[in-house]
């Protein structure tokens, strides 16, 4: 198989752990006797400072021309603060809506090796394997008017939270489908005694599962979810939820197995390539330490094969490879235990390879 | 001294955890020589099967003549298909907005006696002592428009997340106030890099904590600050947010501690009488079977004497009954370890009287 890859290192340890994941992609590739050509491109503040811009119009170009994105992280400190058109983020939810990246799956899976790392008890987390759907090019990440009015103490500031039936249909869909070749449970995520957008999304919850007799379903409150993943996390198999309450829920989610260095994404596009990254952010402060944990831009790859390119059996080499290198205890500082010895990302990226 | 009460028992449990509390405040009148005379009043679900209206007129008056409100719990599936105008939620909403409870104010603490009864490890939670501080009276929950628009596959869901510089100030003012008198500390969340209403608030927020120099305070993120308040819930001192973070972070932080039937929570108004009432909701799987945890309510109602009528030593008197009652082992089914003996609604009250 030949295909080609844009590549957004971004910012912080971005280009360190994109780094770590191409090299063991190349090796994969060799051993499979695949074809992958990169094409590097910037984002974010990088992509400030050498074109005043956090998203240059060459970078959406190479993601339009590629087959599919990998992109590490973007933001820090420095950029902080300019004014929001010129911040990182701003370089991201561009791309995301330029690139019609609407679902974004987050899996959180429990790793056996790591329940000690978890803030929560063993017999919580243990089993844990759901996936969070997040709507992710729509809500009051977009919506308009976003603005400010008046003066003194009657200043206003406007948000706007907008759905159409079309945009919830189609992220719904998605979790209906994951659950078909998963558990076959979908929750669906919302504020429905409050939010008019959140009534519309019960009811197309409602008609798409109609299309899905072999799927269950159910309702539950934003609140409500935010409590039962703390609660029972090895209830959910899919929970598909809009923009916001997904950033909210899925980065609490992150922190159930102890392993937010691990967690991997992938945002599905519309039309077009999707993107693929760890769901961790630019950690500016071990940037360049050759500290990271690759390991979630690594999983991020392996979805990428599975989803993007079909390649289930490569997927599956990849994730195991992870699984073993965490149980051969070879950790990165995140991960080790107290007075356990730290690996490198170099160091764990080898072990994978070597895997 | 001599003080009228509101009480709103409204449905589910809480008529039940409410006669509870008050036959605990009843005993600690008697005892400190105080009368306080209660008004009965309906709300939520049983005042629409009796008045057709989730917040009567009579209720509205009932509160502004009182000096306190106590709260029970509102809605249940009875009342779940009603159109929104008629739900029992929209009594609450209405309540607040008409008595301008603008400051949620949710204690979340850890209970040594309660270690066990967590989904957290027992160190993450030693120590635990944080208040969170909702905004209740604006953003998203009452932005207008609030519509549907257009028809088919277009048709478009619009709620409306609003702020004003007033409305944050006033509820950060009582985030630093809270402060002082704790720990100094408090963290402040947004979602700056998003939200226009959220960098209004950091404006605030940095204004506002120049007039406290004595405390300290931070900027967090609510996607950051979900994962926080799981993987270091102690670090937390006084959190203050706007309301739908609130409600959702509030939430998450009740569980944390596994003492959700413990969380008591106090509504500050801005103009009149406060409302007090338990975190916890109305349970209607187990209403009416002396099940329900008082506990909340009672707490409730220390908070009560201790904000709205300055009486502390009445306050402490109660808060260590409750701490006692724990320790004795005497406890309703949330609480209760597998095998031990569950107590009944009465025989908690029973044994915090004894207290
Ligand atoms: C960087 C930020 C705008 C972004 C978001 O809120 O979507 C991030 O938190 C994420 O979840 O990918
Ligand atoms: C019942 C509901 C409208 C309410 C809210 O969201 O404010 C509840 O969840 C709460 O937190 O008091």
């Amino acid at each position: 198989m030949k295909k080609t890859i844009a590549v957004l290192p971004g910012d912080g340890i971005g280009p360190e752990v994109v780094g770590s994941a191409l090299r063991v992609l190349d090796q994969l590739a060799e051993q499979f006797n695949h074809q992958f050509d990169y094409t590097f491109a910037d984002i974010g503040g990088c992509a400030v400072d050498q074109h005043e811009n956090p998203l240059p119009d060459q970078t959406l170009d190479v993601c339009r021309q590629s087959d599919a994105i990998i992109l590490g992280a973007v933001g820090g400190p420095k950029w902080d603060q300019l004014a929001p058109e010129m911040r990182p983020e701003k370089g991201l939810l561009k791309l995301r809506k330029e690139l019609q990246l609407f679902a974004n799956l987050r899996p959180v899976t429990c790793f056996e090796s790591l329940l000690d790392a978890s803030p929560l008890k063993p017999e919580r987390i243990k089993g844990v394997d759901f996936i969070i759907v997040r709507e992710l090019t729509g809500g009051i990440y977009f919506g308009e008017p976003r603005e400010r009015k008046g003066e003194g103490s009657d200043e206003l500031a406007i948000d706007t939270l907008t759905y159409t039936r079309h945009e919830i249909e189609r992220i719904v869909r998605k979790g209906f489908e994951l659950a078909q070749v998963r558990r076959g449970k979908v929750t669906s995520v919302d504020k429905a005694n409050v939010l008019e957008s959140s009534r519309l999304w019960r009811e197309v919850v409602e008609r798409v599962a109609a299309d899905y007799p072999d799927v269950s379903y159910e309702h539950m409150l934003v609140d409500n979810a935010a409590m039962q993943l703390i609660r029972q996390p090895a209830y959910f198999d899919v929970v598909v939820t809009e923009n916001m309450f997904g950033d909210i829920l899925s980065d609490e989610a992150s922190m159930l197995t102890g392993s937010l260095g691990m967690l991997p994404s992938a945002s599905l596009s519309a039309v077009g390539p999707s993107l693929y990254e760890p769901i961790h952010g630019s950690a500016p402060d071990i940037a360049g330490t050759n500290k990271a944990n690759p390991l979630a831009t690594i999983s991020s790859v392996a979805m990428l094969l599975k989803y993007e390119f079909g390649l289930e059996e490569e997927a599956r080499v990849l994730d195991e490879a992870v699984s073993a290198v965490l149980e051969s205890g070879v950790r990165t500082a995140d991960l080790a235990k107290e007075g356990e010895a730290q690996a490198s990302t170099d160091e764990v990226t080898d072990e994978v390879i070597k895997q």
